[in-house]
């Protein structure tokens, strides 16, 4: 893609969904272990109260609502969205800082959010993170051991309904081993790299100079 | 994608297309030689006489137009196609056994055939082949030593109609470094089948495993 080694890639928009239990944490922070340079976390934006141990920066930024619409109002944020009374959203800035940097930003966030960063950015890439068997996804649930039956019956129940939009994502990353997982992410990755809506620049620079030969004939 | 051990996956049809020039033959040739068990190349058959030094079965199955003909109204090619009075078509039968056996089956044909593949079979993966510049094309064109100015010109004229293609294309391999190609393209191939297209069978049976998981609450 790129036409020289001075030239660096721009790093590309990730959006990762996928079920409570499929261990989209663990492989995110995996990934990041592992290939360092070529990804970020995006940090998103909130107006909800900081829990316990949660460092502003780190897993939020958080503001008020005052803020929060403001920077919405100066088009600072990529997508956000209201649940529970409490804003989220993800800052425009870093991602753009980052991605310019060569880095492929990666965002957690569920189907609304992906669908509504892949209309926006028909060049980012929507992974879908689940576990192997629906069994499995039951297994790791309960095997936390933090939740009760109606919490895991839920969850069940809720990525029963997520399952239903498995199609609309660009690649389903099934998380069995996690170190085969990250290996397989980071080669989905590359991979769609080279996909014809993330080749743009290339392709016409190719149209161009071919029909220059032409011409020149 | 499989879900345990004993099951094989399928292997899937891969079209590969790309400007004269580009290394198309030498990439498959390293491909089959890098990743032996994985990959199968499709024989064309074709009513056009043998040259000098091809074998059939080897580079075409040669036969005549009535065994063709019968051969095409008894469903046993994936797609054919007339040039310059000669018949050309993909045996059904190797195809099928081979992806059965696991084996990606390689098919190198333009873009026409390509498309009519794609439309018949949407799992098939679709790559189109190109060297990093037109000015690198020219190089190797020129390179060969054996082609005229003409035929030189010719050839770009061609990839220059060619190249308005690219973008129907499932992805684009950039044939710069052999080596490094052979292996972005089987990470190409690899990816490829965690997209939707091909992950369909996966998807239905963990969308129905869930749907079990809600009814049994």
């Amino acid at each position: 893609m790129k036409r020289n080694d001075t030239e660096k890639e721009k790093g590309i928009l990730i959006v990762l969904s996928g079920f409570s239990g499929a261990g989209k944490g663990t492989l995110v922070k995996e990934l990041l272990n592992t290939y360092r340079d070529e990804y970020a976390l995006s940090v998103s934006m909130t107006t909800r109260a900081p829990r316990e141990g949660e460092q502003d920066g780190v897993h939020y930024f958080f503001t008020d609502r005052a803020h929060f619409e403001d920077t919405v109002a100066k088009g600072g944020l990529i997508e956000h969205a209201e649940y529970c009374g409490n804003y989220y959203g993800t800052p425009k800035a870093y991602v753009e800082e980052q991605m310019a940097a060569g880095r492929n930003v990666l965002l957690e966030i569920e189907i609304q959010g992906a669908l509504q960063i892949k209309k926006l950015f028909p060049e980012s890439l929507l992974l879908f993170v689940t576990p192997p068997t629906a069994a499995e996804l039951e297994r790791r649930l309960k095997n936390r051991g933090t939740e009760t039956e109606e919490v895991i019956a839920k969850r069940l129940s809720r990525a029963s309904e997520e399952s239903e939009g498995m199609e609309a994502y660009d690649y389903i990353v099934i998380n069995d081993d996690l170190q085969a997982c990250v290996k397989e992410l980071h080669g989905i990755v590359q991979a769609a790299r080279r996909e014809p809506v993330r080749t743009k620049a290339f392709i016409e620079e190719i149209q161009k100079e071919l029909k220059g030969f032409v011409k020149g004939e």
